[in-house]
């Protein structure tokens, strides 16, 4: 079905990105042949660095030809093997397109490369008092692999995930033509919504070469509050009234003892009031210092009212530092713990988490298979690890195998989908068919059809 | 290529709607033929009133079958022809469907049947302190309407547009299948992205039969602010500022002398301070007095900074009722002031809205055509009209067709889009396809395909 890379495609792919920008062979480091979670290798024949999206649209006219399969990385920081070259055949790194081309104070949008990295691309605005919302965990992602995901991250609950914030997409389909979706407009009615196809579809329908985003004021003042509560249950079930009876906060986080200890030992520090064993960490923010203070003012009385054991006001650049630095550790510091491990990104109605999150501790101990997790219990969406420890490699796949089957069959059961924010990729291909059923699958695969007959762009992924 | 109906098919939809539900010849009132804009005029051969969804899949897997059209209609408030059955065939009446199924308050979610008026979704969320945010201007719109074209609005420039506040979606097939996408979900990164695909397609790659609303807390406090400037250039340069520089307000309206006038003699009645050419209307709203009333303060400030004559606070429900009564009925005055009429609804990048509208001023004195126009300028959204007047037949459509012709090209010259927010419908296709190409059109098509093998959902639509 595919063709192998030949010397001559090597000389045609030297011509068109640089000798230099070309790796082959055992030049191919072993980080491209996997992604951050590590559970997917597979080695692609030549990494070729872009530089422009003239060279990509070389590129794919040739690898459609000669049915060369194309998979697009950026950073590298997904979990679910959407950038892995499962076909070998080409990687095309987009790490080197990392331009911020324009900033337009006017209509309020940025025009960046894919390439750029999400810090990068807050930095730049913040400087300017401008706000892009999406707040992925991972800030060393690229924005094109954001949008690739349609990452959501902490801050979704308040400014939605990424999809709502892509004004415009520039994108090499697998033909090599070149089109634009959409632009520096604020409504859209024209036309069947190509450019939501493109976002979210990891990297399957076409490569992103450009996209510009949609910036707000920045909001210039925010807070957070961290609340203990006596069980995790207690702090579950107070997060949905929290949001129905307040302003909406900017995030709601679950976080617990066993998550905490994870974080401690891994970056070695400790944050503030850490004795208790299930909090929220809630964040509000606002544009005048008086109306967050009346905000925040209310909320610490609703936490208590719901149950908060107490309410800590994490207000110092110290104390926000310290609190986010060990939440944002989560994923890292799970990692660190085990020999290896593999997660589930699902997403729930609210109102469905705190009995989901029962429903793991009791198959945790039933299939003794460690599973910590930490989640963004405001937008529903839950990050479970199943971590390998000791096991033998037969144990482990079985025990992984059991418990992504009993834990989706429950999530759909209640209402939830495969993935919140990570994707489908190559790990959960099998657990969206379950979820969807063979009409939808059907219509995905064809509409995979039209953009790319071939099948050489990120094959294997999604359906 | 389509089958007319007989006598045969006619039993058959009286079986499945029931025989007082089904309307054929001259038992089809005229208004079934035309839309609220009425320039596509066509009868369908019968009219059904569904009752729910199993009766509509009975009626497209017949229709398939058979390869007679359908299409779907809620209250017929379109303005570009999408709900003309320009083939004949059935059309599919939803306004019965109009339950309100569930309202979740810990989800915060609304699940509505499609011929649910916006008026009665406002009605009842907001008794419950709960906000939808779109807020298209004609609220006897159908919410399946809605979503069929992904209005807008006045609010969008702060709440987005239709497509940002549906969590999910369910669907009756071209083929009878009956499907559900997304769900009570925050975020969703599962698959390709089928609502996206359904919202605001006109009603051409399936039919809703239910829709699943995100709603939030109601900001319980509101004010408008209206500022009269001495020229419409200073009005329009003056909007994108003063988004940049203070809080997004919800609304940011452009109104001038010439269209208070036609609302002045339809209502027979007028706004206060009404004696300026050119105005901005403005609206904030918040979750306390106090910083509402600190955002207005500011906001007059900046308004007088970038060159308002005065500002008048629109805060007494007297006078909000006054002012917005009147904005709102620009549509219909403008209607009412001439004999027929036709329009353009483009989208522009907030900066070049100043010159746009100078340029349309220009071609108006140029073609001798009376076009007055309104326009949401906070998001660059312009609805400007062709008015008839007592132009003869074979003029009159040559006019328009000049004017269409110049004023979509200045707009794809910077950056413009068809329709922001009325679709595309019957009515402006050839001009969907001069602003995307060739290209996207054809995918556009084949995705159309995918979905509708027969073409036999509202052919001749969009593509």
């Amino acid at each position: 079905m595919f063709n192998k890379i030949g010397q001559e495609d090597i000389k045609v792919f030297e011509t068109i990105f640089g000798k230099e920008k070309c790796f082959s062979g055992t030049e191919i480091e072993s980080e491209y042949a996997k992604d951050e979670m590590g559970t997917i290798i597979s080695y692609p024949e030549i990494r070729v660095i872009a530089d422009n999206k003239y060279q990509i649209s070389e590129l794919m006219q040739y690898a459609n030809q000669k049915r060369i399969p194309v998979t697009v990385r950026g950073a590298g920081t997904g979990l679910v093997g959407g950038c892995v070259a499962t076909r070998g055949g080409v990687l095309l790194d987009l790490t080197e397109m990392n331009q911020i081309i324009e900033l337009d104070q006017i209509n309020m949008t940025l025009r960046a490369q894919p390439g750029v990295l999400m810090l990068d691309i807050y930095d730049f605005v913040e400087k300017e008092n401008l706000f892009y919302g999406p707040d992925p965990g991972e800030k060393t992602a690229t924005i094109g692999g954001t949008i690739a995901t349609n990452a959501g991250g902490m801050r979704a609950i308040k400014y939605g995930t990424t999809r709502e914030w892509i004004r415009g997409l520039e994108v090499v389909l697998p033909s090599g033509e070149i089109i634009k979706t959409g632009g520096k407009v604020v409504k859209n009615s024209s036309g069947y919504p190509l450019k939501e196809l493109f976002i979210g579809t990891e990297g399957t329908l076409g490569i992103i070469v450009e996209a510009t985003l949609k910036l707000t004021s920045l909001p210039k003042f925010s807070t957070s509050l961290l609340a203990p509560f006596e069980t995790s249950i207690k702090a579950i079930e107070a997060a949905p009234e929290l949001i129905k009876r307040h302003v909406t906060p900017t995030a709601v986080e679950y976080v617990d003892q066993t998550s905490l200890k994870y974080s401690n030992e891994f970056l070695g520090k400790h944050m503030p009031h850490d004795n208790y064993d299930a909090y929220l960490l809630l964040s509000y923010d606002g544009t005048s210092k008086e109306a967050l203070d009346a905000d925040i003012t209310l909320a610490s009385q609703l936490c208590l009212e719901l149950g908060a054991i107490d309410v800590y006001l994490i207000d110092t650049e110290e104390r926000k530092d310290s609190v986010w630095t060990i939440r944002g550790a989560f994923l890292e510091a799970i990692k660190a713990s085990t020999t290896e491990m593999d997660e589930i990104d699902v997403v729930l109605p609210r109102s469905k988490i705190a009995s989901y999150l029962e429903f793991t501790q009791d198959i945790s101990k039933k299939l003794n298979l460690r599973m910590p997790y930490f989640g963004h219990v405001g937008d529903g969406n839950l990050h479970i690890y199943f971590c390998r420890d000791d096991l033998k490699e037969d144990v482990w796949q079985q025990k992984l195998k059991e418990a992504f089957d009993v834990m989706y069959d429950r999530a759909f059961a209640n209402g939830g989908l495969v993935s919140g924010e990570h994707g489908i990729g190559y790990a959960k291909k099998a657990y969206l068919e379950k979820q969807i059923g063979a009409t939808q699958i059907k219509l995905m695969r064809e509409i995979k059809k039209i953009f790319d007959p071939n099948n050489i762009l990120n094959p294997d992924k999604i359906v």
